[in-house]
């Protein structure tokens, strides 16, 4: 059985994402936790082979490969890594999960398409693993493109492409939160300090785990 | 609609497949048919990359994640070269196809387990292309391997296996030609010289074109 908990950032590309994994993991392991950070796509040294082929790959897979691909990715990460963590009893945080595929892959690249989002349901349902929590950060889309700017790292695939996908994928995810109520909080990121919305997801965790 | 023919050849190692392919493709395109000729893992340039990690990478994969990363391997081949062959009429040879990956994986590696022979179906399903006509080539292990030593090039990770992992893939195929009459050609080459077993196949296939 699984005796830890399973936690997922999710939003599209600069909406804070990864500073909040690193304050979140500071405070619960200030708080004494046991705390296994990790992000996709990767987080196992199979999957990162698959990231560097989905990210910066020379032949751009078709999109049901790439879909696969990612989730071949995820299930590696899973088995290795965030499925012993839990049965350790750990707090697992995990920058991107199943949600980014559907917003990415479902929504921003297959504009909706029926036959796409149920392939990412049937291989969601096959995974087998669904987060405990999911907080969905956003921020509109000319705030996360001035963060990206002053971030000033290459660029990936997804990084690079157009206004209609980054909107279509901010209006996936808002279409995943509006589904799974119980699961995924949104939190806008735009007008709140790092801390404050650190804060505000700390005080969601903590309410959970003391009600498991 | 297809209006090719998409026919695979299967079995384990060394039991003469590429030759088999190489002779039909020359037979079939003599007799004035448009053929293309191909292989799994690969086949198109993003799954010739996969195949690179399934086959030659130094970070294994965990079985589940090894099923997707074949699987999105095919989905590539499938989506960009096999259905538009198909589709411009073309008869479509492919040395290995799913039933590969439900002997190696499904029966060698997993040896049977109900869950991972299930997420090998629904995989299937999803591709949504079954093979017109499989041929699946057999030969006693002995008869294989003399081959494979003789042929003498590096061998891949699958090659390299032990004897109970071919074995368990041997009854495998056999399964499946079992469980799939209709489609599954079982064919013994251990005794038969190349040509032999070429105008069998070739027999068969244009018994079937006679008929389409």
């Amino acid at each position: 059985m699984m005796s830890g908990l399973f936690i997922t950032l999710e939003g599209g590309e600069g909406v804070g994402k990864s500073t909040q994994l690193r304050l979140l993991r500071d405070a619960l392991q200030s708080q004494g936790h046991k705390v296994l950070a990790t992000r996709e796509p990767g987080g196992s040294p199979g999957a990162e082979d698959l990231r560097q082929l989905l990210l910066f790959g020379k032949n751009p897979l078709s999109l049901r490969a790439e879909i696969l691909t990612h989730f071949a990715a995820r299930f590696d990460h899973v088995d290795k890594v965030i499925r012993p963590a839990l049965a350790e009893g750990r707090i697992v945080l995990c920058d991107r999960f199943t949600d980014s595929t559907m917003a990415y892959q479902g929504y921003g690249r297959a504009e909706g398409d029926p036959a796409i989002l149920d392939l990412i349901a049937v291989l969601q349902n096959q995974l087998g693993l669904t987060p405990d929590m999911t907080f969905l950060l956003q921020a509109p889309r000319d705030v996360t493109r001035h963060r990206l700017a002053v971030r000033g790292v290459p660029t990936d695939r997804y990084e690079q492409a157009d206004e209609g996908f980054h909107a279509r994928i901010a209006a996936g995810f808002r279409a995943i939160a509006e589904q799974q109520t119980e699961r995924v909080q949104s939190i806008t990121t735009a007008n709140c300090s790092e801390e404050a919305v650190n804060s505000l997801i700390m005080k969601e965790i903590l309410s959970r785990l003391s009600h498991v």
